[in-house]
């Protein structure tokens, strides 16, 4: 049951990443799953509240429009292909309903920037749904690349996230459609990654985005796997590679002057409890494991609900900081997928 | 004492590596320490000699010409500069002497194909120093990545060497002046990664090598750090990344479709007598620890001595494996050096 300090949610169809975030939001003692539309029939939506352990109070509605409409709804997360983002970010913005968005946040920048201005416009809190940007691991590893005795200066970063799809995916899933998740795995797992890279070097933005040679697309022009790099000033650089062909994979490797860090589970930690990753210095290697209490995406429920939590009793403003680096994530993959569409080409992030 | 199976080596200067791989040839059965070239004072390389276990019967020449011409001396070790490599070991194959040259190997190569030459002519076998490929952990990585059913196709590798240098090194180090190892951090540290980058795909040669944009040149225009990207067909990939400028880093991870390997140690493992490796498929991550009962460089020397031996007990041909990927190491080295001096152009393997 929720309380008044509880931030309402609604979530959007009866899919796998919705199980998964419901329970998140279940977890969360600020946010509370107020209402689900579906996408196909009520009764799935029926069943899948009961089986989810929605609140009895929870509303089961017909249409995202109907959604974004109820005013017992304070947030709207949206796990619905990348298409469909702007146009219904936008309306519930205009409701002023808070939104929890799925990555890709957009198919490009220029559709993205609509989101912000909607965002802006009705002072409502934007959050791209990266899950473990939230797990505390990810606290901890800023800290380490941020400090100047243990790490030095960042020289490079190589994060890499790829998962071996099945057959049917590889045909059927929303994320090699060119109408729905166009971006392929350079919006899906090579967000991650350039979020990595980001991360590695405290949010700014390279000068320079190339995509790598040897790209593999689908008969529609879908990118199945690419690698890509950037480069900041004086030498500084990234590799990113993604791909639905390999392996599961999720690296992070940043090597400072003086230390480097290793992360093999950055997207989704092997074990939901806890998360490890691995420092060293010289021929010195330290093991360190970050307990979780909450699973990542619960982290990300509380802080988005914090966040809305603060406009809504509290009369702040929005934070922007999530926004602001969602908004670099897509501009970088807006450039690799520019790079890719020209034969390679080095795309000037000044060019933006 | 040496005895008449072992093979006579002689090595050449009193510096830090000559008394690693002298420790090496000691502790190796099929080797033994004949003679030592000074390239300074003969009481220094006494004193060399003594301190580093030679057996009284070693000899010590004031000359390397005095040692290639040594009738009791079946190999030669040089760890020399690279620029004089060519000149000596071509010298040494003139004498008979089988060779063990440091890398990298030439300075390009078409230097390099001389030694291919006089190794042919002259009948001897050659080796490079790159100790790690002798460790018996490298058999065991080779397996993995060649089982299909573990490890799949090869999708991507990548590897990175780096070491912060300090400032004496960037300064005075033979690795960072033109006229002697004028391939810098590419020839040194890069050489490694490539031959993993080869390794994992079976040591076939990529289609094309591009080097990757913001390669730091010192103001002689040696290589202090770069990346580069290699392709094979089919969207296979590989990414190094070598330095001189960046934190102790050693690292292989090598995504099949079914598996994955993370290496963190490399090039010279974190403990002599044993070395780990990651192997992982799904979500299922296993460690491996390989014990090595004799550190990797006398793997190396016992591997060199024991092709020596067949040659010289046995009458049999030089054995060319160990060549030949060498020989593709330097190919691929000069393609990368090409692509940095042509503007970051891929460079054609179908060219060489």
């Amino acid at each position: 049951m929720g309380n008044d300090n509880q931030i309402r949610i609604g979530v959007i169809s009866c899919t796998n990443i919705v199980r998964k975030v419901s329970r998140a939001i279940n977890l969360a003692p600020n946010a509370t799953l107020a209402a689900i539309a579906t996408t196909s029939s009520i009764e799935e939506a029926k069943s899948f509240a009961t089986s989810n352990n929605f609140p009895p109070t929870a509303k089961i509605h017909s249409s995202i429009e109907s959604l974004v409409e109820d005013p017992d709804v304070d947030a709207v997360y949206f796990p619905i292909p990348t298409s469909l983002h702007v146009e219904w970010a936008v309306r519930a913005a205009e409701k002023g309903k808070h939104i929890l968005v799925d990555k890709p946040v957009a198919l490009n920048v220029s559709e993205f920037d609509q989101i912000v201005s909607a965002c802006e416009l009705y002072c409502v809190q934007f959050m791209d749904g990266t899950q473990w940007l939230h797990n505390p691991r990810t606290d901890k590893i800023k800290a380490f690349i941020s400090d100047p005795l243990s790490f030095g200066q960042i020289q490079t970063v190589h994060s890499c996230f790829t998962f071996a799809a099945n057959e049917n995916f590889l045909k059927n899933d929303i994320r090699v459609k060119p109408g729905l998740d166009g971006l392929g795995a350079l919006g899906d797992a090579g967000w991650y990654t350039i979020q990595a890279t980001l991360l590695a070097n405290n949010f700014k933005l390279p000068k320079t985005v190339t995509a790598l040679p040897g790209p593999v697309l689908n008969d529609a022009g879908i990118v199945l796997s690419c690698g890509a790099l950037l480069n900041w000033e004086e030498g500084v650089t990234a590799t990113i590679y993604c791909s639905f062909l390999a392996n599961l994979t999720m690296e992070i490797t940043a090597i400072g002057t003086k230390g480097t860090l290793r992360v093999h589970d950055f997207v989704i930690p092997f074990q939901e409890t806890e998360a490890s990753y691995t420092t060293s210095t010289r021929r010195c290697l330290s093991e360190h494991k970050v307990m979780t209490e909450l699973p990542q995406e619960s982290c990300m429920v509380i802080e988005f609900a914090r966040l809305v939590g603060e406009i809504k009793n509290r009369g702040a403003k929005p934070d922007w900081f999530w926004l602001s680096i969602s908004r670099k994530t897509q501009l970088l993959v807006d450039a690799v997928k520019e790079s890719i569409d020209n034969n390679l080409k080095p795309v000037l992030l000044s060019d933006w």
